[in-house]
């Protein structure tokens, strides 16, 4: 039996398969393909020499045919974040991976600076034909980048929902509950001055957030103060500046976006009151058990970025194989782990 | 003048600025190049109605004409960390998208879970010339997937170094120092136990480490004990498995490798020994500053991820510019940063 060849950069041929077993390359394509009009012992003699071989499908013939890529990008908002960390775009990256391992699709990152729309290079994507499907963070009630994929009738799929009228692919979590549902679980440890730290109001999901939050205020007849809410595009330096104005003006409970806020807003707080901070709860909307590592016990609004990433996933394949954008929409409630001592 | 054309999916040409502009496709081709025989004032006139109508250099030609792609892939091994969240690949990420934006290039990042090698998803690439240039991160001694680039000749750059008589292009941080810094800071501080929490010995910057964290403890007549010695693919929550059984065999001091093997390795030691948790020491291999917004003051040996990612893009391009690869080799030390109350 001769050796594989050793160039590693030229791929391996249906004929050169058909050679190291001394078969008719029609043969080892019906191997390959269906099996139609060959032996089983053959199919399976070729497939395991195909496979030793390094043998890879080429899906030229098929992309050329078809106009297809194979590849998906994934446009997700990384933070610029060298104070603690990420925000939590890997988890989602991971799974949106994770759905399209092992099936013919690519998929790619492009990385995109928090708060940058980006529309220019989705249209380059989109205009060089650079992919069959496109999946998006980070939405805006009037998203340009949707309105732009609309138009353009590209396959996409948004991780959070817009105000736009047309229908579009989406996942997304139920926001307004995990706020509602953060604020009542403070409210019910017995904390009353309870303060928003959010993201920037321009994004769908924080504008979500803010209903949830003064509906959990409101049902115990409370209002919320304007005083007590922070928005921005958060980083852990900004929440903590923001912890330490939250705590010097009397709060004595923070609902936090994410990780990264509330870990810089635990600090500010401590900052500004020293031992008396450990009075103060937190409630965040996170994809980690950060809070089972640290002293401070969290009220956690708990879901999966990796579930939601290989959810987006999926949904855009279901979208690229014709399924209708409203059949494409699916809405998550995260699970409420409040610390025992207060469960 | 006309509105400029609404089909987002048919890009503007040069053809389209000239008649927009009533002058020849040559003025515009020329006032686009490089202005050559042409007024200051046309130039400024059409490149600003280049700008307006939203026209994109094509590369299209240059990339039949030469082969090249414009694409950059960085192969990044992201955790499947859903206890705290992500071990670093955002940060580089991060960088290397800082480095080629502005350039003609695209990069495109692929998902790696830590630990595994992914040769075939890098033929894959290699063999579709799917990138003019790789990234890879996590090098083995004898990496395989170094060994295949050298072959194919395809120029790549890693973070990490090998032991490869071959020269390749890397970026790499001087762990050893690193690990001799953080172990040597423990000792000064009164520590004299010190346990060293470490990734799998599969990776070349984990020998390097163990070999810092011995001189070290040799420095001061210390033998390394080694059952305070952990390595594996760590998680917080192996990180935290490992933190209780050092506390029980008495260390007092542990090296931890990033932010997630300290912030479980801190839990570890909180569940073994309880508010004894607060004498032991903890140095942290770390891009981030996470130290300054926990309770527990840390030995930070600190670089820059995002830096670190910038410098991986510039050597890349460097040497798709045709740079030897013994020109793109660039060690950096981290610098340690010591709580104020010991250092």
């Amino acid at each position: 039996m001769r050796v594989p060849r050793s160039r590693p950069d030229t791929p391996v041929t249906l004929k050169d398969i058909a050679s190291e077993l001394g078969v008719s390359i029609t043969t080892v394509a019906r191997a390959m393909k269906d099996g139609h009009k060959i032996g089983a012992e053959t199919v399976t003699r070729v497939r395991d020499t195909a496979e030793r071989m390094g043998y890879v499908r080429n899906l030229d013939g098929v992309k050329l045919r078809t106009g297809r890529t194979f590849a998906a990008m994934a446009f997700l908002s990384f933070s610029n974040e060298e104070e603690i960390g990420d925000s939590g775009s890997v988890g989602l990256l991971n799974g949106i991976h994770h759905r399209f391992a092992g099936t013919d699709y690519a998929v790619r990152a492009v990385p995109v600076t928090m708060g940058d729309v980006a529309l220019d290079r989705l249209q380059d994507v989109v205009r060089g034909r650079g992919a069959d499907g496109i999946i998006l963070d980070h939405t805006e009630l009037q998203d340009p980048r949707v309105r732009y994929l609309l138009e353009a009738g590209v396959p996409f799929v948004t991780f959070g929902r817009t105000e736009l009228l047309s229908d579009h692919a989406y996942f997304d979590i139920d926001n307004e509950h995990a706020a509602w549902q953060g604020t009542t679980a403070l409210l019910d440890a017995g904390h009353t001055r309870i303060a928003l730290l959010d993201g920037d109001r321009r994004y769908t999901f924080v504008r979500q957030r803010e209903r949830g939050y003064a509906r959990a205020l409101g049902d115990r007849g409370l209002i919320p103060e304007p005083g007590l809410q922070v928005h921005g595009e958060l980083a852990a330096d900004t929440a903590r500046a923001a912890g330490r104005v939250l705590a010097e003006r009397g709060a004595d409970g923070i609902v936090c976006v994410n990780e990264l806020s509330f870990l810089g807003a635990r600090a500010g707080v401590r900052d500004a009151i020293g031992v008396a901070a450990g009075a103060v709860g937190f409630s965040v909307r996170t994809g980690t058990n950060l809070g089972d590592y640290l002293g401070t016990p969290i009220h956690a609004s708990h879901f999966s970025r990796v579930a939601a990433g290989w959810m987006l996933a999926d949904l855009l394949l279901k979208r690229i194989d014709g399924a209708s954008a409203s059949e494409c929409q699916i809405i998550e409630r995260p699970c409420l782990r409040s610390p025992k001592d207060t469960a």
